[in-house]
């Protein structure tokens, strides 16, 4: 595996690859380090469709709001090295601030509309934060095929959006959420959390399988799914409660009632335990006229 | 020369150049259509330095205002399919409006900053429609270069700043203004003017010379090299005057004087006549420290 810090170097890195071999594809996992089993997971993925893998690992200031966790972000490169070689990551790009952004940056990639709710609501700019680094990113790289996780299933939407609308000829897979063996999600952000913090957090992925069962159940009243939801999450007293949302996916229209709603839906939560704010989603086939994401 | 109309047809014709040959250059002459010599001189520098020669026609809805001219904009197929070919374009390629915007679009590239003075600030909302229209054909044609006519200087400022912003893989060459015998910048929109309009407009050059010779004999105060201009434009009664500005280029910083200045500067005007709105400017290298765009 060649850790490459310049984009100068990948891009030699790249006509050579093309020259060998013009139809070679190309893989994408876009991170911000600290690695985990969900990353991984977007490697294996990447592993079994592409011949060459790149791991991009880039904490991006822009996506972090002022009050955020931008500067205690988790980072540890040598142990994301080893994790990255092993899975069988052939580049692993890891790019210092002053590669990405050389200058105060003047040019946005925004999204609206879909950016406007849920975690858009909470951090504004997020974002457009990221919609800004990933276009850098597939410029940069030229990837054919793109692995973002559903667990930021909004940034997935986003993302989809976003490569539609701007003809970008990159094709993204969305992979499923990989949670612990207790049900909580995994997420570079786990380390935050003490002990007890830790256990109540489980109440996330327990509301969100609750919120499930009430709908296979044929609950249709979004309202009364959430309630219940809260009810759940609220019960933990470390828990502050962000949003619980229920909507189409990936269009993320708000849904009062799920009566004839076709497709998919995402039952979606937000909250902060302490310093840490957590997020969680399931999303639910409604059957026919799936839309696949 | 090939008309392609669908994204799908250039997609194919851009992987089987890529598989006979990865190091073909591709260049893209982005155009509005009804093709002047001033289009034409994009085509012919193209053709000097590339293997295939892409022309694009597209008037985009997305640049002009609600009370602009999208709906009466010159359009002329036939007559730029015969100047195209006759220049030695490969392909010219022409989508549809549902072709570029199959639904609603929700992303938009922004850029901030050089876009809120001259003609952003005439025209709000316009440079974010180019900035992103271009990346979409950017996205579309992948090309090697991309050729525009300095006549739209802020357009070139701009797209050079969002092409080094998110890292995109295109070689932007700014080319210079070609003109009429008698001065008067080539432009789609001159064909709306009468023969009073046309002969009146021939100020905006003569002011833009008598500027330029000001500052050539040592003018620094860009107050009185406006105010001069001022008075020859409206000497002009069908003329009605939208801005005259003096800033450095590509940055267009504002410039009280121009003491001590280095690189490039740039003056422009934009004016009405009748319900034409014309665009002129002229761009002075000041020695040293050139900043080439």
């Amino acid at each position: 595996m060649k850790t490459l810090r310049s984009i100068e170097e990948w891009r030699r890195e790249y006509v050579r690859l093309k020259e060998q071999n013009y139809h070679c594809k190309i893989g994408l996992v876009p991170t911000m380090g600290y690695l985990h089993e969900g990353h991984l997971s977007l490697v294996k993925q990447a592993r079994v469709e592409c011949d060459i893998v790149v791991m991009s690992i880039f904490v991006n200031p822009l996506q972090f709001g002022v009050n955020e966790d931008f500067d205690r972000y988790p980072r540890d490169l040598k142990r994301d090295q080893a994790l990255a070689a092993k899975l069988g990551v052939d580049v692993l790009f890891v790019p210092e601030l002053g590669e990405m952004y050389p200058q105060e940056p003047l040019t946005a990639v925004t999204v609206s509309g879909i950016t406007e709710v849920m975690c858009g609501q909470s951090r504004p700019g997020h974002f457009t934060g990221v919609a800004t680094v990933v276009t850098k990113l597939f410029n940069i790289i030229r990837p054919d095929y793109a692995y973002f996780g559903l667990k930021d299933a909004q940034q997935v939407a986003v993302i989809q959006q976003m490569v539609h609308d701007l003809n970008i000829p990159v094709i993204i897979r969305p992979c499923p959420i990989v949670r612990e063996e207790d049900g909580l999600a995994m997420s570079s952000r786990n380390v935050y959390l003490s002990a007890e913090e830790r256990q109540q957090a489980l109440a996330l992925n327990k509301s969100l399988q609750e919120g499930k069962a009430l709908i296979k159940q044929g609950e249709r009243d979004t309202d009364k799914i959430k309630e219940h939801m809260k009810a759940m999450l609220l019960s933990q007293p470390l828990i502050e409660l962000d949003y619980i949302d229920i909507r189409s996916f990936p269009g993320l229209k708000a849904l009062e009632s799920l009566d004839g709603v076709k497709g998919q839906v995402i039952v979606a939560v937000a909250v902060k335990i302490g310093r840490t704010r957590l997020i969680d989603n399931v999303i639910i086939d409604m059957g026919e006229e799936r839309v696949h994401v």
